[in-house]
């Protein structure tokens, strides 16, 4: 099986050149935030976010090396969305991320909210001085999407209501809208025509939907201690993801114990059986399946290059981890 | 004495209209932030910085009507001033702004971190939307500042090696940058030239110190029912200000209490006392005088107009607060 260390091979310097940069640009100016930042940028993250964005600049730029301002967008990616998981942990009461403590549950609430509100404007300040309007705009539309994702699952919790479209629409809003939107600005960086960049925008949004509904899976069908928080843990907070919609379509009772919010002793562990024994969960990864490969056919439009074979590899990738 | 209503004349009917847009934007997108956006642009505030904005637009559009963009920075300003607001309220864990529960108090840290989160979201939209890459830069300058001026307060606090110069500084970032850089906005929107554009950035900053130090002030010498919050509230949590710095001079015992950080009975009590005994307050009034001079200075780049009359009359408002 690929790891995700292989996969970034053709950006691999370049990956440890971003986090040297994101590690001193928090810690020099902001000791009481070095700790937190610490934490942060090492938490075991993958960079996948960043890792796309690098691979897209070196697959668009013909052979040509990436400019200062790919790399300063790559980590505009990632502290966009470690600001995003430092505030979803506060607003979701997280104690655990990637099987590590949320930076709330180490420093508190006060840290954690400071944390991202420095990281959130550090990325617009950088944004702005990339001096293109276009890309400024792809990436604060992220920025809105991501409070909009947040708020729309806030809204939507425990309603049986909710259509698999409205579950994408959200996907889209928390997940693929960064690497959708990110992709395309590094096409722009590269000045690689609009055509590209469309392609480009559609295969992070396909990718990032595919990348989604896989996490989505693993909520339900891995242990607490690989997952590193608890299992089945959206479906307890009235979070109805792809597996549970699907399921909800084939056993009517299952709505009946999310509306009552599971009050009654039981009604967890009885829901957990129903979706298994629903195709609730095949269903969901027939979906993923799917987007994974629109996500394939994207990049036909690309030279082909290494940096183009990690990016088809990654669409394979984000499905193994539910194989 | 001058209101705060008759000193915004030239703009009061700009104002309601972005009052109005403001509500209807929160609101008509999500019902969930709808109790707390009501609660936000009606508690009471006096749309200071946004009427600024408008004023310094009408007084640089040479007679012309302001533009839509104009309007626009306008709305955006108050959306960052409240974000940062109510992000701030989660992180001092504050129960009362302006006599009124504050929304962490209200709704909880969760809708708090979400509100403040989306607020800067869409504000940072509206921005990129503008089509103004300086002005970008200029806003986006702020909400580093906002962030900046914070985390510069949390470390500070209970410093008594603190210089009025570090003071003038985190005051810079969390009042006056905001005033400073908008202001300065408006004039690039009006198309006035650099000149007038940094002559307007200067009495932004002046007036927004003079401002804060007013503010600070006042934590001393009002009482709670009419502050809205409670009186010395800034010292009891170890921020240090302008009267508390001049004291510090004068009267060496008060650092000791402020170094065991109030830990022993009475220790509070007794500094206040060493407070009032010292020329503190009477020498930030001073400090404070001086910045509304210099921003009346300021001014005088500006044709006459109405506009520029309210602009004027505010430095004046802005002491008027201690007088």
């Amino acid at each position: 099986m690929t790891t995700a260390t292989s996969l970034f091979d053709p950006v691999e310097n370049d990956l440890s050149i971003l986090i040297d940069n994101l590690t001193s640009l928090v810690q020099a100016q902001h000791p009481i935030l070095g700790a937190a930042a610490e934490h942060l940028f090492s938490a075991g993250g993958k960079r996948i976010r960043p890792a796309i964005v690098l691979l897209l600049s070196r697959a668009t730029m013909k052979g040509l090396d990436i400019t200062p301002r790919h790399r300063r967008l790559a980590e505009i990616t990632e502290m966009i969305h470690t600001a995003s998981l430092v505030h979803d942990d506060v607003v979701d009461d997280a104690e655990l991320r990637r099987q590590v403590p949320t930076v709330n549950t180490l420093f508190g609430n006060r840290i954690a909210v400071l944390a991202g509100d420095f990281l959130f404007a550090q990325s617009s300040w950088y944004l702005a001085n990339l001096d293109n309007l276009q890309v400024v705009k792809l990436l604060s539309e992220v920025i809105r999407d991501f409070a909009e994702g947040e708020i729309q699952q806030g809204l939507s919790c425990f309603d049986t209501d909710v259509t698999l479209e409205k579950y994408l629409q959200k996907s889209y809003f928390k997940t693929a809208s960064l690497i959708a939107n990110s992709g395309k600005a590094a096409v722009i960086l590269s000045d690689a025509g609009e055509e590209i960049a469309n392609k480009i925008y559609s295969y992070g949004r396909n990718l990032g939907l595919a990348f989604q509904i896989v996490d989505d899976i693993l909520d339900f069908t891995t242990t607490t201690e690989i997952l590193g928080k608890p299992a089945a843990s959206d479906l307890a907070s009235g979070n109805l993801t792809a597996p549970v919609l699907f399921a909800m379509e084939e056993k009517p009772s299952l709505k009946i114990l999310i509306e009552r919010e599971f009050s009654e002793e039981g009604d967890l562990p009885q829901a957990l059986d129903l979706i298994n024994q629903s195709h609730g969960i095949e269903k969901a990864r027939a979906l993923a399946y799917q987007h994974s490969q629109l996500a394939l056919e994207d990049l036909q439009c690309l030279p082909n290059s290494p940096a183009k074979e990690s990016l088809m590899d990654l669409t394979d990738y984000v499905l193994s981890r539910i194989k």
